[in-house]
Protein backbone atom coordinates (compact mmCIF):
# COMPACT_ATOMS: atom_id res chain seq x y z
CA UNK A 1 0.00 0.00 0.00
CA UNK A 2 1.15 3.40 -0.56
CA UNK A 3 1.75 6.54 1.28
CA UNK A 4 -1.06 8.03 -1.01
CA UNK A 5 -3.67 4.97 -0.11
CA UNK A 6 -2.17 4.70 3.29
CA UNK A 7 -2.89 8.51 4.17
CA UNK A 8 -6.34 8.03 3.30
CA UNK A 9 -7.07 4.54 4.47
CA UNK A 10 -6.02 6.35 7.86
CA UNK A 11 -8.39 9.18 7.95
CA UNK A 12 -11.43 6.89 6.79
CA UNK A 13 -10.61 4.37 9.46
CA UNK A 14 -10.38 7.39 12.06
CA UNK A 15 -13.83 8.77 10.80
CA UNK A 16 -15.12 5.87 11.22
CA UNK A 17 -14.45 5.29 14.69
CA UNK A 18 -15.83 9.05 15.47
CA UNK A 19 -18.53 8.97 13.29
CA UNK A 20 -19.58 5.70 15.00
CA UNK A 21 -18.71 7.03 18.79
CA UNK A 22 -20.79 10.03 17.89
CA UNK A 23 -23.85 7.58 18.12
CA UNK A 24 -25.18 6.62 21.35
CA UNK A 25 -26.50 3.23 20.55
CA UNK A 26 -29.87 1.70 21.59
CA UNK A 27 -28.39 -1.39 22.04
CA UNK A 28 -24.96 -2.18 22.71
CA UNK A 29 -25.10 -5.41 21.02
CA UNK A 30 -26.39 -3.87 17.72
CA UNK A 31 -23.93 -1.20 17.75
CA UNK A 32 -20.79 -4.28 18.58
CA UNK A 33 -22.14 -5.96 15.48
CA UNK A 34 -21.93 -2.89 13.06
CA UNK A 35 -18.73 -2.18 14.23
CA UNK A 36 -17.41 -5.45 13.91
CA UNK A 37 -17.97 -5.86 10.30
CA UNK A 38 -16.94 -2.09 9.98
CA UNK A 39 -13.87 -3.25 11.33
CA UNK A 40 -12.95 -6.40 9.35
CA UNK A 41 -9.92 -5.21 7.55
CA UNK A 42 -11.92 -4.03 4.17
CA UNK A 43 -9.33 -2.14 1.88
CA UNK A 44 -11.76 0.60 1.78
CA UNK A 45 -11.31 0.40 -1.66
CA UNK A 46 -14.34 2.59 -2.58
CA UNK A 47 -13.98 5.46 -0.21
CA UNK A 48 -10.61 5.49 -0.99
CA UNK A 49 -11.79 6.39 -4.71
CA UNK A 50 -14.04 8.78 -3.79
CA UNK A 51 -11.49 10.87 -2.60
CA UNK A 52 -9.20 9.95 -5.01
CA UNK A 53 -11.65 11.10 -7.89
CA UNK A 54 -12.19 14.61 -5.90
CA UNK A 55 -8.54 15.01 -6.10
CA UNK A 56 -8.31 14.29 -9.50
CA UNK A 57 -10.26 16.89 -10.42
CA UNK A 58 -8.08 19.32 -8.51
CA UNK A 59 -10.13 19.67 -5.36
CA UNK A 60 -8.76 17.82 -1.71
CA UNK A 61 -10.58 14.88 -1.40
CA UNK A 62 -9.51 14.65 2.32
CA UNK A 63 -11.94 16.83 3.19
CA UNK A 64 -15.04 14.20 2.19
CA UNK A 65 -14.01 11.48 4.16
CA UNK A 66 -17.09 11.35 5.75
CA UNK A 67 -19.60 11.18 2.78
CA UNK A 68 -16.77 8.53 1.46
CA UNK A 69 -17.37 6.52 4.95
CA UNK A 70 -20.97 6.99 4.16
CA UNK A 71 -19.83 4.59 0.99
CA UNK A 72 -17.97 2.16 3.36
CA UNK A 73 -20.95 1.68 5.08
CA UNK A 74 -23.24 0.23 2.48
CA UNK A 75 -20.27 -1.76 1.14
CA UNK A 76 -20.07 -3.30 4.42
CA UNK A 77 -24.20 -3.66 4.87
CA UNK A 78 -24.44 -5.07 1.70
CA UNK A 79 -21.14 -8.02 2.55
CA UNK A 80 -23.37 -8.80 5.61
CA UNK A 81 -26.83 -9.86 4.01
CA UNK A 82 -24.87 -11.04 1.58
CA UNK A 83 -23.24 -13.83 4.21
CA UNK A 84 -26.56 -14.50 5.71
CA UNK A 85 -27.76 -18.35 5.51
CA UNK A 86 -30.14 -17.12 3.65
CA UNK A 87 -28.08 -15.99 1.06
CA UNK A 88 -24.53 -16.93 0.24
CA UNK A 89 -24.26 -18.41 3.98
CA UNK A 90 -20.38 -17.63 3.99
CA UNK A 91 -18.89 -18.29 7.70
CA UNK A 92 -15.94 -16.65 6.66
CA UNK A 93 -14.94 -13.69 5.30
CA UNK A 94 -10.81 -11.83 5.03
CA UNK A 95 -10.30 -14.16 7.25
CA UNK A 96 -12.21 -13.48 9.99
CA UNK A 97 -15.60 -15.28 11.12
CA UNK A 98 -18.83 -13.88 9.30
CA UNK A 99 -21.44 -11.41 11.40
CA UNK A 100 -23.95 -13.74 11.78
CA UNK A 101 -21.60 -16.51 12.91
CA UNK A 102 -20.55 -14.13 16.08
CA UNK A 103 -23.69 -11.93 16.54
CA UNK A 104 -26.55 -14.25 15.22
CA UNK A 105 -28.76 -14.12 12.17
CA UNK A 106 -31.36 -11.92 13.47
CA UNK A 107 -28.62 -9.24 14.70
CA UNK A 108 -27.21 -9.61 11.68
CA UNK A 109 -30.08 -8.69 9.79
CA UNK A 110 -30.61 -5.77 11.58
CA UNK A 111 -26.52 -4.11 12.00
CA UNK A 112 -26.96 -4.78 7.64
CA UNK A 113 -30.09 -2.54 7.66
CA UNK A 114 -28.44 -0.05 10.57
CA UNK A 115 -25.61 0.50 8.28
CA UNK A 116 -27.45 1.44 5.25
CA UNK A 117 -29.53 3.66 6.82
CA UNK A 118 -26.89 5.53 8.74
CA UNK A 119 -25.07 6.05 5.22
CA UNK A 120 -27.96 8.38 4.40
CA UNK A 121 -27.85 10.23 7.87
CA UNK A 122 -24.13 10.45 7.18
CA UNK A 123 -24.42 12.45 4.22
CA UNK A 124 -27.52 14.53 5.06
CA UNK A 125 -25.69 15.51 8.11
CA UNK A 126 -22.70 16.54 6.14
CA UNK A 127 -22.10 20.04 7.45
CA UNK A 128 -18.94 21.18 4.82
CA UNK A 129 -20.94 21.01 1.74
CA UNK A 130 -24.05 22.75 0.20
CA UNK A 131 -27.67 21.31 0.55
CA UNK A 132 -28.08 20.83 -2.94
CA UNK A 133 -25.23 18.82 -3.93
CA UNK A 134 -25.56 16.58 -0.73
CA UNK A 135 -29.18 15.87 -2.18
CA UNK A 136 -27.55 14.99 -5.76
CA UNK A 137 -25.17 13.26 -4.07
CA UNK A 138 -27.98 11.26 -1.76
CA UNK A 139 -29.59 10.17 -5.25
CA UNK A 140 -26.60 8.81 -7.09
CA UNK A 141 -25.75 6.45 -4.11
CA UNK A 142 -29.02 5.37 -3.22
CA UNK A 143 -29.80 4.55 -7.02
CA UNK A 144 -26.72 2.92 -7.55
CA UNK A 145 -27.43 0.61 -4.48
CA UNK A 146 -30.97 0.01 -4.93
CA UNK A 147 -33.23 -2.47 -6.70
CA UNK A 148 -31.57 -0.72 -10.07
CA UNK A 149 -28.10 -0.86 -8.97
CA UNK A 150 -26.32 -3.25 -6.49
CA UNK A 151 -29.45 -4.83 -4.93
CA UNK A 152 -30.84 -5.71 -8.12
CA UNK A 153 -27.75 -7.17 -9.34
CA UNK A 154 -27.96 -9.46 -6.26
CA UNK A 155 -31.48 -10.36 -7.13
CA UNK A 156 -30.06 -10.99 -11.06
CA UNK A 157 -27.36 -13.22 -8.68
CA UNK A 158 -29.94 -15.49 -7.07
CA UNK A 159 -31.79 -15.68 -10.21
CA UNK A 160 -28.68 -17.13 -11.96
CA UNK A 161 -27.49 -19.60 -9.44
CA UNK A 162 -27.31 -23.42 -10.73
CA UNK A 163 -28.15 -22.14 -14.03
CA UNK A 164 -25.73 -21.31 -17.61
CA UNK A 165 -26.02 -17.21 -18.13
CA UNK A 166 -24.45 -16.01 -21.21
CA UNK A 167 -21.62 -13.16 -21.44
CA UNK A 168 -23.55 -10.33 -21.77
CA UNK A 169 -26.13 -11.43 -18.56
CA UNK A 170 -22.80 -11.76 -16.26
CA UNK A 171 -21.32 -8.19 -17.62
CA UNK A 172 -24.96 -6.59 -16.78
CA UNK A 173 -25.27 -8.41 -13.35
CA UNK A 174 -21.89 -7.50 -12.27
CA UNK A 175 -22.24 -4.52 -13.72
CA UNK A 176 -25.32 -3.85 -11.13
CA UNK A 177 -23.75 -5.78 -8.10
CA UNK A 178 -20.31 -4.56 -8.32
CA UNK A 179 -19.99 -2.19 -10.37
CA UNK A 180 -22.87 0.23 -9.32
CA UNK A 181 -21.32 0.92 -6.41
CA UNK A 182 -17.78 1.48 -7.74
CA UNK A 183 -19.50 4.35 -9.92
CA UNK A 184 -20.91 6.42 -7.77
CA UNK A 185 -18.05 6.26 -5.43
CA UNK A 186 -15.87 7.65 -8.17
CA UNK A 187 -18.84 10.13 -9.39
CA UNK A 188 -19.51 11.55 -5.86
CA UNK A 189 -16.33 12.33 -5.31
CA UNK A 190 -16.45 14.02 -9.05
CA UNK A 191 -19.85 15.67 -8.25
CA UNK A 192 -18.41 17.02 -5.04
CA UNK A 193 -15.16 18.69 -6.55
CA UNK A 194 -17.52 20.25 -8.76
CA UNK A 195 -16.33 18.40 -11.68
CA UNK A 196 -17.58 19.59 -15.25
CA UNK A 197 -19.35 17.36 -17.86
CA UNK A 198 -16.88 16.19 -19.87
CA UNK A 199 -14.46 15.69 -16.37
CA UNK A 200 -17.70 12.94 -15.03
CA UNK A 201 -18.12 11.23 -18.65
CA UNK A 202 -14.29 10.22 -18.02
CA UNK A 203 -14.70 9.61 -14.31
CA UNK A 204 -17.35 7.31 -14.83
CA UNK A 205 -15.94 5.65 -18.22
CA UNK A 206 -12.70 4.74 -15.55
CA UNK A 207 -15.37 3.32 -12.52
CA UNK A 208 -16.93 1.25 -15.34
CA UNK A 209 -13.57 -0.12 -16.87
CA UNK A 210 -12.46 -0.55 -13.19
CA UNK A 211 -15.32 -2.28 -12.08
CA UNK A 212 -15.51 -5.01 -14.90
CA UNK A 213 -11.07 -5.21 -14.95
CA UNK A 214 -11.96 -5.77 -10.43
CA UNK A 215 -14.77 -8.85 -11.72
CA UNK A 216 -12.63 -10.46 -13.59
CA UNK A 217 -9.91 -10.41 -11.57
CA UNK A 218 -11.94 -11.20 -8.74
CA UNK A 219 -13.34 -14.84 -10.74
CA UNK A 220 -9.39 -15.66 -11.65
CA UNK A 221 -8.51 -15.36 -8.59
CA UNK A 222 -11.10 -17.55 -7.38
CA UNK A 223 -9.13 -19.80 -9.72
CA UNK A 224 -5.67 -19.43 -9.06
CA UNK A 225 -5.75 -17.38 -5.60
CA UNK A 226 -4.31 -18.46 -2.38
CA UNK A 227 -7.01 -19.39 0.24
CA UNK A 228 -4.94 -17.75 2.79
CA UNK A 229 -4.57 -14.48 1.19
CA UNK A 230 -8.04 -14.15 -0.22
CA UNK A 231 -9.96 -15.00 3.35
CA UNK A 232 -11.97 -18.20 1.65
CA UNK A 233 -11.70 -21.13 0.00
CA UNK A 234 -10.70 -20.91 -3.58
CA UNK A 235 -12.49 -22.67 -6.03
CA UNK A 236 -15.89 -21.70 -4.35
CA UNK A 237 -17.80 -20.34 -7.50
CA UNK A 238 -16.64 -23.67 -9.37
CA UNK A 239 -18.32 -25.55 -6.21
CA UNK A 240 -21.55 -23.32 -6.29
CA UNK A 241 -21.71 -23.90 -10.02
CA UNK A 242 -21.30 -20.21 -10.14
CA UNK A 243 -20.79 -18.24 -14.40
CA UNK A 244 -17.80 -16.49 -14.28
CA UNK A 245 -16.02 -14.80 -16.77
CA UNK A 246 -13.31 -17.59 -16.42
CA UNK A 247 -15.87 -20.34 -16.69
CA UNK A 248 -17.15 -18.56 -19.56
CA UNK A 249 -14.26 -17.55 -21.50
CA UNK A 250 -10.72 -19.19 -20.28
CA UNK A 251 -8.53 -18.34 -17.96
CA UNK A 252 -6.17 -16.32 -20.54
CA UNK A 253 -9.11 -14.86 -22.46
CA UNK A 254 -10.75 -13.67 -19.04
CA UNK A 255 -7.15 -12.21 -18.12
CA UNK A 256 -7.04 -10.43 -21.64
CA UNK A 257 -10.68 -9.16 -21.16
CA UNK A 258 -9.19 -7.43 -17.77
CA UNK A 259 -6.27 -6.06 -19.58
CA UNK A 260 -8.41 -4.17 -22.47
CA UNK A 261 -10.33 -3.16 -19.49
CA UNK A 262 -7.43 -1.61 -17.62
CA UNK A 263 -6.39 -0.27 -20.86
CA UNK A 264 -9.39 1.69 -21.19
CA UNK A 265 -9.20 3.14 -17.65
CA UNK A 266 -6.31 4.42 -17.85
CA UNK A 267 -7.00 5.99 -20.96
CA UNK A 268 -10.26 7.39 -19.30
CA UNK A 269 -8.12 9.34 -16.96
CA UNK A 270 -6.03 11.16 -19.92
CA UNK A 271 -7.72 14.58 -19.42
CA UNK A 272 -6.54 14.65 -15.50
CA UNK A 273 -3.04 14.27 -16.15
CA UNK A 274 -0.89 14.02 -13.27
CA UNK A 275 -3.83 14.47 -10.57
CA UNK A 276 -5.24 10.78 -11.17
CA UNK A 277 -1.91 8.92 -10.60
CA UNK A 278 -3.03 6.78 -8.07
CA UNK A 279 -6.05 6.06 -9.74
CA UNK A 280 -4.05 4.91 -12.63
CA UNK A 281 -2.13 2.77 -10.66
CA UNK A 282 -4.70 1.06 -8.84
CA UNK A 283 -6.57 -0.06 -11.91
CA UNK A 284 -2.97 -0.92 -13.06
CA UNK A 285 -2.69 -2.94 -9.82
CA UNK A 286 -5.94 -5.12 -10.41
CA UNK A 287 -3.98 -8.31 -12.52
CA UNK A 288 -1.47 -8.30 -9.58
CA UNK A 289 -4.30 -8.44 -6.67
CA UNK A 290 -3.79 -11.50 -4.21
CA UNK A 291 -7.11 -10.38 -2.39
CA UNK B 1 -62.79 5.03 6.97
CA UNK B 2 -63.91 8.16 6.73
CA UNK B 3 -63.91 10.75 3.52
CA UNK B 4 -60.56 12.30 4.51
CA UNK B 5 -58.62 8.92 4.78
CA UNK B 6 -60.03 7.73 1.89
CA UNK B 7 -58.99 10.44 -0.29
CA UNK B 8 -54.89 10.17 1.30
CA UNK B 9 -54.68 6.61 0.83
CA UNK B 10 -55.69 6.51 -2.72
CA UNK B 11 -53.77 9.28 -3.46
CA UNK B 12 -50.66 7.06 -1.92
CA UNK B 13 -51.50 3.87 -3.58
CA UNK B 14 -51.31 5.70 -6.61
CA UNK B 15 -48.13 7.70 -6.12
CA UNK B 16 -47.04 4.04 -5.02
CA UNK B 17 -47.61 2.21 -8.35
CA UNK B 18 -46.40 5.22 -10.15
CA UNK B 19 -43.04 5.31 -8.33
CA UNK B 20 -42.45 1.90 -8.70
CA UNK B 21 -43.81 1.33 -12.43
CA UNK B 22 -41.27 4.52 -12.91
CA UNK B 23 -38.20 2.00 -12.50
CA UNK B 24 -36.96 -0.70 -14.58
CA UNK B 25 -35.85 -2.96 -11.75
CA UNK B 26 -33.49 -5.44 -12.74
CA UNK B 27 -35.16 -8.41 -12.01
CA UNK B 28 -38.61 -9.11 -12.52
CA UNK B 29 -38.49 -11.14 -9.35
CA UNK B 30 -37.61 -8.76 -7.31
CA UNK B 31 -39.90 -6.21 -8.39
CA UNK B 32 -42.53 -8.64 -7.74
CA UNK B 33 -41.43 -9.19 -4.11
CA UNK B 34 -41.26 -5.60 -3.19
CA UNK B 35 -44.94 -4.82 -4.61
CA UNK B 36 -46.34 -7.71 -2.81
CA UNK B 37 -45.72 -6.14 0.60
CA UNK B 38 -46.35 -2.91 -0.67
CA UNK B 39 -50.03 -3.81 -1.54
CA UNK B 40 -50.62 -6.10 1.04
CA UNK B 41 -53.25 -3.98 2.36
CA UNK B 42 -51.69 -1.98 4.67
CA UNK B 43 -53.35 0.78 6.26
CA UNK B 44 -50.82 3.34 5.08
CA UNK B 45 -51.24 4.68 8.62
CA UNK B 46 -47.77 6.47 8.65
CA UNK B 47 -48.10 8.45 4.99
CA UNK B 48 -51.30 9.63 5.99
CA UNK B 49 -50.18 11.06 8.83
CA UNK B 50 -47.53 13.14 7.20
CA UNK B 51 -49.85 14.89 4.98
CA UNK B 52 -52.06 14.91 7.66
CA UNK B 53 -49.61 17.57 9.78
CA UNK B 54 -48.95 18.72 7.05
CA UNK B 55 -52.98 19.75 6.22
CA UNK B 56 -52.66 20.61 10.25
CA UNK B 57 -49.98 23.65 9.65
CA UNK B 58 -51.99 25.21 6.68
CA UNK B 59 -50.48 23.44 4.17
CA UNK B 60 -51.77 21.54 1.15
CA UNK B 61 -50.51 17.65 2.53
CA UNK B 62 -51.62 16.42 -0.45
CA UNK B 63 -48.30 17.84 -2.38
CA UNK B 64 -46.02 15.39 -0.59
CA UNK B 65 -47.72 12.35 -1.17
CA UNK B 66 -44.21 11.06 -3.01
CA UNK B 67 -42.39 11.77 0.48
CA UNK B 68 -45.21 10.38 2.33
CA UNK B 69 -44.76 6.87 0.02
CA UNK B 70 -41.37 7.10 0.78
CA UNK B 71 -42.35 6.58 4.58
CA UNK B 72 -44.47 3.76 3.65
CA UNK B 73 -41.77 1.70 2.02
CA UNK B 74 -39.50 1.88 5.13
CA UNK B 75 -42.24 1.08 6.94
CA UNK B 76 -42.91 -2.38 4.77
CA UNK B 77 -39.02 -2.78 4.23
CA UNK B 78 -39.18 -3.33 8.48
CA UNK B 79 -41.96 -5.25 8.14
CA UNK B 80 -40.85 -8.08 6.06
CA UNK B 81 -37.33 -8.58 7.34
CA UNK B 82 -39.24 -8.91 10.70
CA UNK B 83 -41.02 -11.46 9.59
CA UNK B 84 -38.11 -13.53 8.16
CA UNK B 85 -37.35 -16.77 10.07
CA UNK B 86 -34.32 -15.35 11.53
CA UNK B 87 -36.44 -12.90 13.33
CA UNK B 88 -39.86 -13.30 14.12
CA UNK B 89 -40.31 -16.31 11.51
CA UNK B 90 -44.05 -14.82 10.90
CA UNK B 91 -46.23 -17.17 7.72
CA UNK B 92 -48.63 -14.62 8.37
CA UNK B 93 -49.53 -10.68 8.06
CA UNK B 94 -52.42 -9.26 7.78
CA UNK B 95 -54.20 -12.71 6.86
CA UNK B 96 -51.91 -12.95 4.05
CA UNK B 97 -48.34 -15.09 3.53
CA UNK B 98 -45.57 -13.13 4.71
CA UNK B 99 -43.13 -11.96 2.01
CA UNK B 100 -40.44 -14.50 3.00
CA UNK B 101 -43.04 -17.69 2.64
CA UNK B 102 -44.37 -16.52 -1.14
CA UNK B 103 -39.86 -15.21 -2.56
CA UNK B 104 -38.07 -16.86 -0.77
CA UNK B 105 -35.58 -15.51 2.52
CA UNK B 106 -33.13 -14.59 0.14
CA UNK B 107 -35.44 -12.25 -1.95
CA UNK B 108 -37.29 -10.96 1.16
CA UNK B 109 -33.91 -9.80 2.57
CA UNK B 110 -33.55 -8.19 -0.79
CA UNK B 111 -36.54 -7.02 -1.23
CA UNK B 112 -36.14 -5.14 2.06
CA UNK B 113 -32.89 -3.76 1.73
CA UNK B 114 -34.48 -2.59 -1.87
CA UNK B 115 -37.59 -0.75 -0.44
CA UNK B 116 -35.49 1.39 2.40
CA UNK B 117 -32.71 2.33 -0.03
CA UNK B 118 -35.74 3.54 -2.38
CA UNK B 119 -37.11 5.38 0.41
CA UNK B 120 -33.92 7.73 0.10
CA UNK B 121 -34.17 7.93 -3.48
CA UNK B 122 -37.97 9.24 -3.39
CA UNK B 123 -36.48 11.87 -1.41
CA UNK B 124 -33.67 12.78 -3.08
CA UNK B 125 -35.64 13.23 -6.52
CA UNK B 126 -38.65 15.57 -4.79
CA UNK B 127 -38.11 18.31 -7.49
CA UNK B 128 -41.22 20.25 -5.34
CA UNK B 129 -39.41 21.13 -2.51
CA UNK B 130 -36.23 23.14 -1.63
CA UNK B 131 -33.28 20.97 -1.14
CA UNK B 132 -32.66 22.03 2.07
CA UNK B 133 -35.80 20.92 3.48
CA UNK B 134 -35.57 17.86 1.61
CA UNK B 135 -31.99 17.28 3.32
CA UNK B 136 -33.56 18.22 6.84
CA UNK B 137 -36.53 15.48 6.35
CA UNK B 138 -33.88 12.58 4.88
CA UNK B 139 -31.91 12.83 8.17
CA UNK B 140 -35.47 13.42 10.07
CA UNK B 141 -36.09 10.28 8.62
CA UNK B 142 -32.69 7.74 8.30
CA UNK B 143 -32.35 8.85 12.67
CA UNK B 144 -35.68 7.81 13.09
CA UNK B 145 -35.16 4.75 11.11
CA UNK B 146 -31.53 3.81 11.95
CA UNK B 147 -29.93 2.76 15.00
CA UNK B 148 -31.18 5.24 17.41
CA UNK B 149 -33.96 4.58 15.99
CA UNK B 150 -35.92 1.68 14.69
CA UNK B 151 -33.60 -1.01 14.21
CA UNK B 152 -32.31 0.22 17.39
CA UNK B 153 -35.74 -0.57 19.10
CA UNK B 154 -35.63 -3.86 17.49
CA UNK B 155 -32.37 -4.97 18.42
CA UNK B 156 -33.30 -4.28 22.23
CA UNK B 157 -36.71 -6.18 21.38
CA UNK B 158 -34.55 -8.93 20.56
CA UNK B 159 -32.55 -8.92 23.81
CA UNK B 160 -35.55 -8.76 25.77
CA UNK B 161 -37.06 -12.22 24.01
CA UNK B 162 -37.40 -14.19 26.95
CA UNK B 163 -36.67 -12.32 29.65
CA UNK B 164 -38.83 -10.08 31.90
CA UNK B 165 -38.08 -6.09 31.22
CA UNK B 166 -40.02 -3.61 33.58
CA UNK B 167 -42.29 -0.60 32.24
CA UNK B 168 -39.50 1.69 31.69
CA UNK B 169 -37.75 -0.28 29.43
CA UNK B 170 -40.97 -1.45 27.12
CA UNK B 171 -41.61 2.16 27.34
CA UNK B 172 -38.21 3.13 25.55
CA UNK B 173 -37.79 -0.05 23.38
CA UNK B 174 -41.77 1.07 21.81
CA UNK B 175 -40.36 4.19 21.97
CA UNK B 176 -37.81 3.27 19.18
CA UNK B 177 -38.90 0.47 17.57
CA UNK B 178 -42.56 1.65 16.67
CA UNK B 179 -42.50 5.30 18.01
CA UNK B 180 -40.00 6.80 16.14
CA UNK B 181 -41.41 6.62 12.30
CA UNK B 182 -44.56 7.88 13.70
CA UNK B 183 -42.85 11.13 14.83
CA UNK B 184 -40.79 10.90 11.63
CA UNK B 185 -43.81 10.86 9.72
CA UNK B 186 -45.71 13.55 11.76
CA UNK B 187 -42.42 15.92 11.93
CA UNK B 188 -41.62 15.56 8.41
CA UNK B 189 -44.92 16.84 7.48
CA UNK B 190 -44.94 19.85 10.19
CA UNK B 191 -41.57 20.37 8.09
CA UNK B 192 -42.39 20.16 5.26
CA UNK B 193 -45.44 22.51 5.94
CA UNK B 194 -43.08 24.77 7.53
CA UNK B 195 -44.13 24.42 10.90
CA UNK B 196 -42.59 27.20 13.28
CA UNK B 197 -41.00 25.64 16.44
CA UNK B 198 -43.98 25.53 18.76
CA UNK B 199 -46.19 24.12 16.10
CA UNK B 200 -43.25 21.18 15.61
CA UNK B 201 -43.09 20.69 19.16
CA UNK B 202 -46.82 20.36 19.60
CA UNK B 203 -46.88 17.93 16.82
CA UNK B 204 -44.36 15.98 17.99
CA UNK B 205 -45.71 15.49 21.54
CA UNK B 206 -48.75 14.52 19.59
CA UNK B 207 -47.09 11.61 17.49
CA UNK B 208 -45.20 10.48 20.35
CA UNK B 209 -48.81 10.05 22.77
CA UNK B 210 -50.04 8.46 19.57
CA UNK B 211 -47.25 6.03 19.36
CA UNK B 212 -47.47 5.19 23.09
CA UNK B 213 -51.08 4.85 22.50
CA UNK B 214 -50.88 2.48 19.42
CA UNK B 215 -48.57 0.44 21.81
CA UNK B 216 -50.61 -0.18 24.68
CA UNK B 217 -54.23 -0.85 21.86
CA UNK B 218 -51.86 -2.67 20.16
CA UNK B 219 -50.82 -5.34 22.98
CA UNK B 220 -54.82 -5.24 24.25
CA UNK B 221 -55.59 -6.31 21.02
CA UNK B 222 -53.40 -9.06 21.09
CA UNK B 223 -55.54 -10.27 24.11
CA UNK B 224 -58.88 -9.82 22.99
CA UNK B 225 -59.13 -9.09 19.42
CA UNK B 226 -60.51 -10.94 16.54
CA UNK B 227 -57.79 -13.66 14.82
CA UNK B 228 -59.40 -12.62 11.50
CA UNK B 229 -59.23 -9.14 11.82
CA UNK B 230 -55.59 -8.74 13.19
CA UNK B 231 -54.69 -11.27 10.50
CA UNK B 232 -52.38 -13.11 12.57
CA UNK B 233 -53.91 -15.36 15.86
CA UNK B 234 -54.47 -13.42 19.20
CA UNK B 235 -52.01 -14.62 21.87
CA UNK B 236 -49.25 -14.63 19.94
CA UNK B 237 -47.43 -12.18 22.51
CA UNK B 238 -47.52 -14.52 25.54
CA UNK B 239 -47.00 -17.55 23.81
CA UNK B 240 -43.61 -15.96 22.89
CA UNK B 241 -43.30 -14.79 26.30
CA UNK B 242 -43.13 -11.41 25.25
CA UNK B 243 -43.58 -8.39 28.12
CA UNK B 244 -46.30 -6.34 26.89
CA UNK B 245 -48.34 -3.05 28.64
CA UNK B 246 -50.72 -6.03 29.33
CA UNK B 247 -48.83 -8.55 30.99
CA UNK B 248 -46.62 -5.31 33.17
CA UNK B 249 -50.10 -3.98 34.14
CA UNK B 250 -53.12 -5.62 32.99
CA UNK B 251 -55.68 -5.27 30.98
CA UNK B 252 -58.00 -2.53 32.60
CA UNK B 253 -54.52 -0.53 33.80
CA UNK B 254 -53.02 -0.54 30.25
CA UNK B 255 -56.38 0.52 29.02
CA UNK B 256 -56.52 3.77 31.34
CA UNK B 257 -52.87 4.45 30.23
CA UNK B 258 -53.90 3.95 26.83
CA UNK B 259 -56.52 6.86 27.45
CA UNK B 260 -54.28 9.16 29.11
CA UNK B 261 -52.23 9.33 26.16
CA UNK B 262 -54.80 9.48 23.68
CA UNK B 263 -56.30 12.85 26.00
CA UNK B 264 -52.48 13.89 25.96
CA UNK B 265 -52.16 13.66 21.98
CA UNK B 266 -55.66 15.80 21.73
CA UNK B 267 -54.82 18.30 23.95
CA UNK B 268 -51.15 18.54 21.87
CA UNK B 269 -53.53 19.22 18.96
CA UNK B 270 -55.41 22.53 20.79
CA UNK B 271 -52.72 25.07 18.82
CA UNK B 272 -54.04 23.67 15.04
CA UNK B 273 -57.99 23.95 16.22
CA UNK B 274 -60.33 22.61 13.22
CA UNK B 275 -56.99 21.82 10.77
CA UNK B 276 -56.29 19.29 12.96
CA UNK B 277 -60.06 17.30 12.87
CA UNK B 278 -58.40 14.31 11.84
CA UNK B 279 -55.46 13.21 13.65
CA UNK B 280 -57.44 14.16 16.92
CA UNK B 281 -60.10 11.63 15.05
CA UNK B 282 -57.52 8.99 14.24
CA UNK B 283 -55.98 8.85 17.87
CA UNK B 284 -59.58 8.98 19.77
CA UNK B 285 -59.89 5.70 17.45
CA UNK B 286 -57.29 3.99 18.92
CA UNK B 287 -59.12 2.22 22.06
CA UNK B 288 -61.65 1.14 19.41
CA UNK B 289 -59.50 -0.41 16.67
CA UNK B 290 -59.76 -3.94 15.51
CA UNK B 291 -56.62 -4.51 13.68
Amino acid sequence: MNEYMQHKVSLINEALSHLYSEKTALNAVLADSMNYSLKAGGKRLRPVMLMAAADAVGANGDKYVRIACAMEMIHTYSLIHDDLPAMDNDDYRRGKLTNHKVYGDAMAVLAGDALLTMAFEVIASEHAVDPSVLLRISLEISRAAGPEGMVGGQALDLSAENRHIELDELRKLHSAKTGALFRAAIRTGGILAKADQNELASLTRYADEFGLAFQITDDILDVIGDDEKIGKPVGSDEKNHKSTYVSLLSLSEARKMAEKSIANAVEALEPFGSKAEFLRGLVKKLLDRQN
